[in-house]
């Protein structure tokens, strides 16, 4: 159900028992020396366009380019800054919002975007609290990181212990493989497990980071366990869409 | 070659030889009763991995909403503000400037953008125009629709005649047909060709295209034509590419 | 009819029967060795206050500083940023809209412009359409290049054939000899006429255009030719400007 | 020298020898039953010229419309915001210093610019302290009122006592009178002088002021006075521009 | 009455009967060898506080950053942007006003606020006049310097005659002697009174005023003195706030 | 150690050993019935300054203003937006950076900050990773929410079990009772534990939570819990301080 392959007549007959609407969004940096540039926009696409089948929700176009800042590096990847980050999440979501949506659920790719759209969503409430608004419908959205479903942090536990890591890591290079098979590639990297920690900006990220990855050892990922966690994914972001719309 | 499918360590190497990009931007809109809301960024896409593969250029990811404020009576359709696209733009052309890249080609699918698009350029120019720059790089960024081609101009010509049109139109749902064959569909239309003529907002402009289509009969449509405007658009834009980033 | 020459009991007067207001909008950049740096803001106002006593109707004052970055390696240029001329006109339009005034017609002297103020023009109807208005006033802006109108394009194609070029054209600097025939002035220049080409930022402008003309030989103006492009594009752009309010 | 009739090589001649440069600033804004819209921008524009002749400084164009929010209540009255304003004089400022200006005098016709045209040049010496630069030329600007200069005090004291008031003052229409004197007229106004007091927003203004004007008796005017008050206020400025840029 | 220390019960209770409310404002920044940092926003903070006990009005948190960019070349020194500054006394504004207050009085600590602080009150006031607004309530705001009222006016010149000054006054600090008696300190200065002057940006004001302070003495200050400039400012404030709030 | 209270000149001397700074950053938001509206403000600034105390660390002053517009249904709660804050957060740090400041420690009192905080660190860092940094010192920014550490989740637990909550917590109540003893009140709440559950926009939180308490049963707080409250989380976050300015 992408709405991309939709026309408006199919939204208007949508829109008259239902009022939600999924937006997959990754950012496209560098993911290590295997890991693919677009890997969290990929990966947010497949698996809201998985749940929008599954659950019968439209799917808006995946919001490719993310906050990225930090990886910028590593030749690329891109980013906006926060600030236009906001500005387009808000313009998109008041799009949508004037035909009758009232319920934007984000599936996300990319755990550096979560501050920057959770501050948009405000950015959007805050329009309508700094106004006595008395009979509006309610507007709301959610960020969901699909990554952190109870089933995936179980399965990649179970696939890669503490080889998971939280930047390139297997479960994020297997399930593009599962997706994107011909971009399937190993490289012996050293050391096999990338160091863990914090950074700042893009000088400061690649000075602890050589090789773009962290905490991870991506040469575990097999693109059957790609479709595990793609499955898993669905159909624990899909339970969770059915839950969250229906309150 | 698209950017979303390699590793930084490709595009390292990439840059050794060549610092062009190819960026497709399209909308997310109404396009008639059957034409697909994705229309305009899904045929950019089209043509850009096209072009991409034939002339061996990085295409970054499309842009998939883009200034399609006029559309919004119609349900479905998004927008951006004028002013956040060029944020917008600005923000992914300076990413991408930072690694090397000189020479950013948009592939462009909606009329609409055109003036934004152009204005994100300038208000990019301006930044280094109103400094003094001595031995920086010289960035160039270009926007072409690529209905616009001669051989496009003159494959729809022979193609729909004055049923062509200027939004919804035969060629670009022929193209969309030829990509994602199971959207097709046909239904009566009213008069058979639309109306054309201007507009200024969204409660005016379906004021006077009361189902979104300007100008145009999108039933004479076929898969055909589209593989054939596919071709002819891809090679037309390849050799335009080549021709302006050897400039 | 200059706004500025009115009183508000007059404007309240005129609003009775008409809505329709003229804004010209120039620019403020060189235009080679012996064109004037205002050029283009002097020639949209003559040709602005010549159509507004034509047709009777309010000229607003002209916005004389535009888009005008690709010419700063000029001394004397100047330039606003496209984000920031949007605003601009955003803020004029809605002042004016207060009133009453619903057709904003802009007489533009500055091909620099037009990305940017049709963007600006986006970027107010953006406001309405994402919004729900159903019964407010339709408001509706224009702009309108002097030198694009069937009259001055065929009177400078016989006054002047290829050598009109695109940048400091002798149109427009007869033009403003017309007006200001005490800054007549003429200079040997080399090559004749000035090359043609592309150009990004400012640096790139002033490299292939190194005394600032594009295509064109200003030498071949005169004060006489002034007085005929003036009472063309008058005439020209006031039956225009009837036709268009009247729509 | 308005900076509008000169070329780019002109400009690059002066800037050998000085770096002053003039800024007149107006607004577009109701003036009583009798005051002209344009006031305040044409008496700034009068006596900006009128200087920039005395002194040999380059004038800019005027700045035509100005921070007037609180005369939207009267038709055809136009404002910009003051976001609007910082960002516009910003980017006329900094292209001017790009070329080697380095002390930008406006001259004010309007008491409701006062305050943003001063935060304006705070944003533009912010963006310059908040780096450590060493060796950067110093860039100053300062804003006058020509209204209070000493002499214009004492002659509007002559000539209207406590008739002279703080909006659509006798001054400023006697000066208006004497550069556009077919724009001459009186009516009778009840009060004779009008009230005095404070507003807020365009509504509080309106109910306070009903015919626009502020604590004055404008038919008090001549066009006598009119040439009187320019030649005091050219004077005066014109010293205190000598005085200013040569600190 | 500080807001900060009521529950919105109380406030609930206190809008059924009043709508003013005293919002300080302040600066962060150095003030001569012996000034404290802190010394615009402690000012302002005490004597909001006096007054606020004085006549029963509630008093918002200090804004204790403000523009102060000029002092950006001695260490310690904060500022924000004017146009951050405008936004965020926007939004502040806006949020009080939502609940029904009506009148926002802001007492400032510091020349350099006045005018952005000024110009934001129009960006709000712009908003509503850019609109026709029938029957809102009307917002008024009004900024207030402490050290201007008759009475300290004519308190300081008693005190310190011509070594008041202007930056770094033994008025003010002498007020955060009292309030702050622990961080009294003396150092010998040269010259006694500091020299006087204008400034542009960090550069220029450290340039022209070595140690920060301009026309003053400040170890002319004394705790006892700083309690006869409290209570003369909080009994002069006070006055006026009374008189303005019932207008 | 409060930089409001040091001289420019202690600033100088203490840049040359350490280049840490505190930054407390609270709400002005209702806390419930008894809870007091500047709750969180006061709470990140006086664990703020005992920390600061602790490790010889300057604190800058608080921003006590924070993006809270969820509870703008309740009087006398006020918020700035998202896009205020960002640009608040950045033109602080900016003007601390250029004097030698590098490290960035801000103390947050209000779980609605976090998202929008964050995201302004993002900002700040973009501006720098979007230029090739080559030789700049490195700048951190980092957020700490006091209620977070391991010896305050602890301590909530043990004195209050599940009735902590999330806002207008026993917790947060005993410490202001514990600063400010005479703000000290009980009121029966009905139910005595509040709901839990989301929110959206500010209509959305108050038809939610009908007293503005989330979880909670704020009338278990005692200002002696409130003691051990402030030592526990001032020894705590002293202790990550030192840490983290020593990586």
């Amino acid at each position: 159900m992408q709405l991309q392959l939709k026309t408006w007549q199919f939204v208007e007959e949508y829109l008259k028992s239902r009022t939600g609407i999924i937006i997959p969004i990754g950012s496209t940096e560098q993911h290590g020396p295997t890991g693919l540039i677009g890997t969290d926009a990929l990966t947010a696409e497949m698996i809201g366009r998985g749940v929008g089948e599954k659950v019968g929700a439209l799917v808006a176009p995946t919001i490719p380019v993310g906050m990225a800042q930090h990886h910028l590096a590593f030749p690329g990847s891109m980013t906006v800054r926060p600030s236009t980050l906001i500005a387009l999440i808000r313009d998109q979501v008041m799009s949508l919002a004037r035909h009758g949506f009232t319920r934007f659920y984000f599936i996300n790719g990319h755990g550096g975007n979560v501050a920057t759209v959770t501050a948009s969503f405000s950015e959007i409430y805050a329009e309508r609290s700094m106004e006595r608004l008395s009979n509006q419908p309610s507007i709301k959205c959610v960020l969901r990181n699909w990554w952190e479903s109870a089933g995936i942090k179980s399965l990649s536990r179970e696939l890669y212990g503490n080889a998971e890591g939280s930047h390139a890591t297997p479960s994020e290079v297997a399930l593009t493989w599962y997706g994107y098979p011909q971009t399937m590639q190993q490289k012996p990297m050293e050391p096999r497990i990338a160091p863990t920690g914090g950074f700042a900006d893009a000088e400061d990220y690649r000075r602890n980071f050589p090789d773009g990855r962290i905490g991870s050892d991506p040469n575990l990922a097999t693109p059957e366990h790609g479709k595990r966690i793609y499955e898993t994914a669905v159909a624990d972001v899909a339970r969770d869409y059915e839950a969250w719309v229906s309150r």
